[in-house]
């Protein structure tokens, strides 16, 4: 019986040692044990964080090819086109990968209205945490 | 017996409903089931992604109370108060929460040599996905 660690993708070379990882020029995402990696996209023309969300391999791949970023929805178990259902498709102008690969930034350009938040906020990072409580911010 | 669920914790209120969570006052952190909240850091003067790391709620607590970057180092399996040796301490100008409190971003300020990064260099997305490979860039 062959055990396939939960790492492995048939999209992406796994297994690198520590340099070859850290200063490579081979994309080899260290999934983690549910075969997710974290993604944090920002607004290209501002920088703002926009959101963090998470990619497994075919969603890495499909924005590598697309051009327009794909997420893994934890809650709904599913590959997620970003802005699918509400136009807030995010075109990625660089996507950029950590010294361990297991981390993933985007820069993006949303579509649609422009925002990238669920409940309607351009971030959804609109509140501050200040003096033990939270507060909203543009 | 009381079953404690994973997300709970001493330090934080755990299980708000989800108009709470999304439109409250309350700083409420959706930990993971391994009890951590991902943490992405931005330089707080260029707005540079520096890196994408992990709290507990004892790390996130002594971010709040101390102003400066504390993470759990899963690697590790221990608090980690970023720049205990390396110098790159991380001074904390605003901390946000996302819509559904299970991400965290710090505006930070690194101290010592201005990086954030083990490999040396300031930001740890050093590396650009292009053509199929990793391209390194400022």
């Amino acid at each position: 019986m062959t055990v396939t660690p939960p790492n492995s993708s048939a999209r992406f070379p796994a297994g690198l040692d520590r340099d070859s990882l850290e200063s490579g020029e081979v994309l080899a995402p260290s999934f983690n044990s549910d075969g997710l990696v974290a993604a944090v996209a920002t607004h290209a023309q501002s920088g703002e964080v926009l959101m963090l969300a998470w990619m497994n391999d075919e969603a890495l791949d499909l924005t590598i090819r697309t051009g327009e970023a794909h997420y893994y929805s934890r809650s709904r178990q599913e590959l997620w086109r970003k802005g699918e259902t509400s136009g807030q498709v995010q075109r990625v102008s660089e996507m950029r990968v950590d010294c361990d690969q297991d981390a993933i930034w985007l820069k993006v350009t949303p579509q649609g209205d422009g925002g990238a938040c669920h409940v309607g906020r351009r971030s959804c990072f609109y509140r501050a945490v200040e003096g033990g409580k939270l507060v909203f911010r543009d």
